[in-house]
């Protein structure tokens, strides 16, 4: 345990190491098992988007179905951005900030222009050159702060290195951090009697899953594996405000499979494949995996395919409960990322 | 296990509750095992400090000596002090608010006054009655976050029920908040690669301690009953920074007792006499205990006496080492204060 231990990294970064001591191979689409979100009916439904990760009906293991949820959760953003729009006029706007030309920030920045247009919110958006200089960064979020018709402002990271990421993250209004990460949104996330003004959104998005599945929280032991600053330390916090007993695993801790199998629910931030086996799990444990990490696969076109943090085969055999890779988290933290933006326009104009 | 579990407040706050299920007598001056600060030596001395805890020699534990350690740190502090004042004539400064005439806060206050003076630290004051408005208790906040002789600003709690301790406390520059409670500070101490300016006095002198006893904390199992603002989550955020695996129990924690005792190191704060009995403890167990609760004490002139969270007749027969109740935290929470006054100073007038 102590050789694995040290083998995962704190940071919520998709590492392309192959860890996968076997292949998840050969899934078929099959009809598969779901629980309905918001009540206790399991209903057969078959879903092409799951082919990847479709469990068959021999394991007791349920779907939390990210994509479906995030989808209801648009629509409700949608229809609640519509009424708004009529009412008052107002459209709420998200600015995002892209600096230097990574394929991969490029993509999430359209993905995530694309989910603003399909729910009625605005886009704003900054391009800048790799060598800019962080006053110009500065300089075009002081813009975006002061910009009425903006409610948003969110920096894609990762900087280009010769940034100070801290210095231009503070630089974002705390009324317009709908990512969630400025320290004063932290700190009162953690102190009991506080309200952050926005939750970071990968860890919102796992919670309002469980939220949505009904899945009781308080009281429960729970274990955020990975401590990240975006994802594994905020969960944790988040867990500890619904009242569950809550452990954190990291680089450092001994004995991490012995902990993990003591939690009813499990939030996985590792950024490393695989790394939780079936072993690990308390038989009935809800699994929230928000790793997307690629690993080598000379079958696929591109070479490679995305796995979670969980080795999924194994884990569904175990768990009562589990996200999909794809389909899980993902979906849900674009989701948040809109629900973010359309809170901060209401309590910007005070909207209830 | 489910009926004491939930017994407990998450507030740090001495009860007046009789929780004990025995009395702790009988206990007289007898030589004890001390473990020496910074060396595995251990010694026996001889102490009339720690008559009320004073341990037998047949026990395993050490004691971990707040007021020593408290002692030596309150030298260093008045040396540098002395040096401080001799090259630039600086005088450290702390403006302590006290709001209404409560008996307990009145004696904290005096007993920081005379810590302060004792190391050469400047005291300022405002005593403003019970009666007064929340505006007039943020003007004198104001008034000493702009004068440039007062660099540690400490607003006395409780305040009176009329008052928004939120919105008060808030009002303290970040950069005279030696109380570590502003929730930047905090947001600060919980995020990776961020410092906070001040770290809270009372959890800051549990590590404190443990460094100072050079008691390992990377890679331990820790766990910290009670999840207060003030002292449960920031004790677990400095563990977890220490590469600890942290565990919170608190009042919703179905086993208190199992998890405890899977902990090298127990913060307890839980503000309940004796909830942690000997059979909480893993064998050598660090026991760091926060409470301080009065039970009553026909015995005692004043009718009651301070005990700890911890059963401490019970845990030194099983810890390793462990805090005395008095003796222990509360010494090092002053020590602590003294030593951010200090801080607070050279960062504003940029000193090394």
């Amino acid at each position: 345990m102590a050789a694995s231990s040290t083998v995962f990294s704190d940071s919520y970064s998709a590492t392309s190491r192959l860890l996968l001591p076997f292949r998840i191979r050969g899934f078929h689409l099959r009809r598969t098992l779901f629980l309905s979100p918001k009540s206790n009916k399991r209903s057969f439904v078959s879903s092409s988007a799951f082919a990847s990760v479709a469990m068959t009906t021999e394991t007791s293991s349920k779907l939390l179905d990210g994509k479906l949820i995030a989808k209801k959760i648009r629509d409700e953003i949608a229809g609640e951005i519509d009424g708004i729009k009529e009412s008052t006029g107002i459209v709420p706007g998200l600015a995002v900030i892209l600096v230097g030309s990574r394929k991969d920030s490029q993509t999430y920045v359209r993905n995530k222009k694309k989910a603003c247009e399909d729910v009625g919110i605005a886009s704003y958006e900054a391009n800048l050159p790799e060598d800019c200089s962080e006053e110009e960064v500065i300089k075009h979020i002081s813009k975006f702060n002061s910009n009425p018709l903006v409610h948003g402002i969110l920096v894609q990271l990762p900087l280009p290195r010769h940034m100070n990421e801290e210095k231009i993250l503070n630089a974002v209004s705390i009324e317009k951090d709908v990512d969630g990460f400025h320290p004063l949104n932290i700190g009162r996330l953690a102190m009991q009697g506080r309200e952050p003004l926005f939750v970071p959104c990968t860890p919102k998005g796992c919670m309002e899953l469980l939220h949505r599945y009904e899945i009781e929280i308080k009281g429960k032991r729970a274990v955020v594996i990975g401590r990240s600053n975006i994802v594994g330390m905020p969960a944790a916090l988040l867990l500890q405000r619904a009242n569950a007993t809550v452990t954190i695993v990291h680089s450092y801790t001994k004995n991490p499979e012995e902990i993990t199998k003591q939690a009813d629910i499990v939030i996985s931030a590792a950024g490393v494949a695989n790394l939780v086996r079936g072993s690990w799990l308390k038989p009935g444990a809800v699994v929230v995996d928000v790793g997307i990490n690629p690993v080598d696969d000379t079958g696929s076109a591109r070479g490679y395919r995305l796995v979670g943090d969980v080795c999924f085969e194994e884990a569904c055999k175990v768990a009562s409960a589990i996200t999909p890779v794809p389909g899980g988290v993902g979906p849900m933290t674009i989701a948040m990322l809109l629900s973010n933006t359309l809170s901060s326009a209401k309590r910007l104009h005070e909207l209830k």
